[in-house]
């Protein structure tokens, strides 16, 4: 009953299986060794992107910082959502790495950006001569930090307000997969042919122990991204590490397969919350995430029963019985249908 | 016949079985977890330091460049050595999390500081008023980036330099292990006992996959590291990864016997080019890295016969036959005894 | 007719009178000359602080920027309203200078924040540990961006929020004397009194040159705030001439005569356009600036009779002839009733 | 008897007149205004550069920490002498407009970088691929911080070395008209003739009030230049005055006679400390400041007289009678020659 986060659950074996593999001999370090060669061409297989350049770092957090200090200049404003991980969750790390950049904030309702709530905003900046920022890129984040997943044609609608202000466009794909599978959508589909400039391509939500890709589609940023990744500290010197981790994740479509087992958990719990009619979701639960609300009674009962998940607004402490409480449920490729089934059933009693 | 560096060398398998000991359900990510609080504990331990803040990163650069960002403030200027791994391989990662601090390079014969010539560039600084930077904190380095190791003694001659300017002494320990089997030191001894207040406590060039610690005999600066790790994009959020490595390393004291092995094997390179008698040893090869020169004709020789190594002044194209040029020669935990023998012998060949 | 700005006027005679005054011989520089000794214990006295550390830089930006750095972290955030100076006019100046800290904004009617608005913001930051900024200072603007004026009384309101919270409280007072004229207040009871730590005290928009001081009434960042100006560039080498502005400008009440002049001219202004009935006031005309909507007919009229006046929403070119376009007025203490009442005229013409 | 800087004296009366002169009306503000075009046309003229970009800012350290920062990515690291202003003088400045990239030190005998020591510098940088700082622009002052005084053809081979490896050059001209003086060179040979890409013109210490151009011979980065001037804080609103500074000193070669009232009392003061015999010169007094050492015991009484210098090793306090202690001299356009002469007379007596 372990809905926290879908950073709290194991490594696929098979990914641990791959750090074994290549845990023999002496290899060039830095990324200067084969598995690292062959990880970066899955990549551009698996993308349809042969010209992409492909880097590795360990957390999300280093590749968004990395990926929009590398297009964008300190003057500069980065267009996201109100909810993005890089202005909620990062603590600063992207006003950081961008040297004192701003973030601009899009309103949203459910974690998307509409095209014309980014257009407004993009017109509103860049307006006060040297006064005001200069505009930099668009950042999208899919799945979103609500849940919401977007469709490859809100991507594309997204990334033409962009080109009409000549903006590069960054995708947040930490749960990059889950967008996918809910979306049917092909890697190129979602990125590239999108409009989509750099992506940060998420392996450790979706069953990695610590790797992400940034795909420049369009190499030019690349040795410039390599010489901020390592004054960022965040160049591995034992490498092959990292890329066994992805390499192993991209295998027969492991990293999907994974995806489709949160999915498929979250739609479960999903149906079973909605049958239990307890509270209400606050978000179209379309991959991995679900948000919703539940009375704090119910709460309280599970997580006497040993549930593990987070509240949305504010303690339980001191919430009166009935009172409605939003929480954030997880899952991951590890979470068992014995789980969901028995917390529902906890909820329920 | 791999004395590249000791980065390229694999992780040793009982820091592998770590990682699938812990690769099992739910934790809490972020280091919330009780693997991280067994690694903490466990250094705590091992330093005979209660007290102190323990802190894991992946990288080297990031444990230096967040323990000097700590204790550094933008306008002020780090004192260390012109061979320091702050100044030559981080890519200006230092001044980045310092916020544009300076380093200030104290001039060394063999990597080591005298307190001599710290005391002289310490005076030098911070007399101009605002005009220069202030006096900030001095960082030592050991094992030195020439091979050379600092004792114990001459550690606490440097903290005492540091001690009459006020000033906070960094550690960059990225060869702790080895610099401690070097001297027959106890990590106290080596660290908070000598004055030292904050140490990058290298796991990585020692047999693990990836983890440094970043320890604060005082834990004043906890709370602030920890904000700037993650505003660094370095904070893991499957933590126990880290801290798994962590404990397995230090486990049954795997750590030093691993320091041991690649001491060792260092030696025997040694005593294999002194019999030899082909070139002439740089500096004193104190721990797990030699410097030497050799004949532009037996590095030729050499890489042709498969070894690797660097050669630390200019390339070979060109030299001419009996051009003495400097190579640098590193061992680690997983150099072998046949592998030496084999290399001394082409050598002489 | 010119009201695009209180900085496009020129400088009050006195004021240039002092420069002469003290272009004679050789003093000590970046601020060791008798001038700035007595233009410092002027600001002191007018204070009623003696204890204060006053420093003078020559931007309005520079003041704000180097303010909140001194009390800033760059993991944190400053709570500052959506329409401050620090927000829409500064080009990341703030973000600069701390080091990439964040700015979060209190949606605001007037220009004012409310301490209900500001401390529900306090509350929502600084609660997801690590991972989003820490609060940092609040930051009020007092005349605002909107010409509204803050009483004593909500900066009081204001401050006892920021105070709960533990945080310290920079005013943005560019146009500090207009404020005080439009409220009586003393500059004691708006500033220090009223739970202000550092203000920004403007000269430049009231008849000065070019000068702004920084005013710590607690000493205790003095000399960071002195490293930072250094760093920064904004220390001037021939200081004293920002000094004997400064004096200059205090001798008398001089700058409480000018921002009287400039409210007065405001008030004229207003009560005209009120008289007119043409549009409408978009925020209440507090101090030296008013923003009010006309007819777009009326603007070109205006216009092409040479008044000069920003428009705040869009262009003029395009809009249909009866279209209310909002503008801002800004009269400053050069501003001639003559020249109000010509423009009135031309506007009922 | 006031040698202590150029930046002690007064402004020169017809700068200060120029500043009456603007003193009149409204004008646009942050550089829009007529004089601000005719200043930047006059040096254009005088520069015999029509398509140059020029910038004005109040302070040197902000016209060289702006300029480089339009040259230099965080990344790399900037050639430039060991005594340099920008090492020397501006609290890590340089280091924090250009977001943490770092300065090389190239050693000099008397202030002077040798072509063949630059390039050994800038071969040794650069060489480490992503490890170490990326080779950014070489920095020349002339007149160097040692009073000597580059040659055009001296700066001409820094510019063939700065070539060579594709570098851009900066020159920090504080002052540059002294050393045009010196060597009778016209602007545009001792600039972009000779190479130099940007140049820090000076006008505060050579009797103006406060003003700098930053001059781009290649206006590319002229936009990103005023961008990061606004983002520094150091965009003037009332910029007039700034401008009518630079007019007025530009009027009828007045930069030039100052400068040449400069030079002449310095070889006045060199002429006579020669006679006296007293001590030594420790570099080549090329310009308007000289460096020189003299027993203690004149210090002392110099001193006593009233005469102001700085001494270059260390204090007067408890020096024996006889040492030999250095000291700086430095000449303006206001240095009288009856002071230079009564000041002679005391160190003779």
């Amino acid at each position: 009953m372990q809905f926290a986060s879908d950073n709290a659950g194991p490594v696929h074996p098979k990914i641990m299986e791959a750090l074994s593999r290549v845990n023999t001999g002496h290899v060039g370090s830095y990324g200067a060794d084969p598995e690292t060669d062959r990880a970066v061409n899955m990549i551009r297989d698996v993308f349809e992107a042969p010209e992409a350049a492909v880097h590795f770092v360990a957390t999300g957090t280093a590749a968004n910082s990395l990926a929009l200090a590398s297009y964008t200049q300190p003057f500069q404003t980065v267009f996201c959502s109100d909810t993005a991980h890089i202005h909620e969750d990062e603590c600063n790390a992207p006003e950081f790495f961008m040297g004192g950049a701003k973030l601009t904030l899009v309103a949203t309702e459910d974690g998307r950006m509409t095209p014309d709530a980014l257009r407004v905003s993009i017109k509103a900046e860049g307006t006060r001569g040297v006064h005001g920022p200069q505009r930099g890129p668009v950042s999208v984040t899919n799945v979103t930090e609500r849940g919401t997943v977007y469709s490859v044609a809100e991507i594309e609608a997204l990334a033409k307000v962009a080109q009409d202000f000549n903006l590069p466009l960054h995708l947040d794909g930490a749960r990059f997969a889950n967008a996918l599978v809910a979306t049917n959508a092909t890697p190129a589909e979602m990125s590239w042919r999108a409009g989509v400039d750099v992506l940060s391509f998420g392996g450790t939500k979706n069953g990695c122990m610590g790797v992400e890709a940034v795909i420049f589609f369009d190499p030019e940023k690349a040795w410039e991204f390599e010489l901020r990744r390592k004054r960022g500290g965040h160049l591995f010197s034992k490498h092959r590490y990292l890329s066994a981790q992805m390499s192993a994740y991209l295998e027969e479509g492991l990293w999907l397969d994974l995806a489709r087992r949160a999915n498929a958990a979250n739609a479960r719990l999903v149906a079973g919350l909605r049958t239990a009619d307890m509270g209400q979701f606050l978000w179209s639960p379309d991959a991995n995430m679900t948000f919703a609300t539940l009375p704090a009674k119910i709460h309280a009962a599970a997580f006497d029963s040993g549930a593990s998940y987070h509240l949305v607004d504010g303690p339980l402490e001191g919430a009166s019985f009935d009172t409605q409480l939003g929480a954030r449920f997880v899952c991951d490729w590890s979470t068992e249908e014995a789980a969901i089934d028995t917390f529902l059933a906890h909820l329920k009693a």
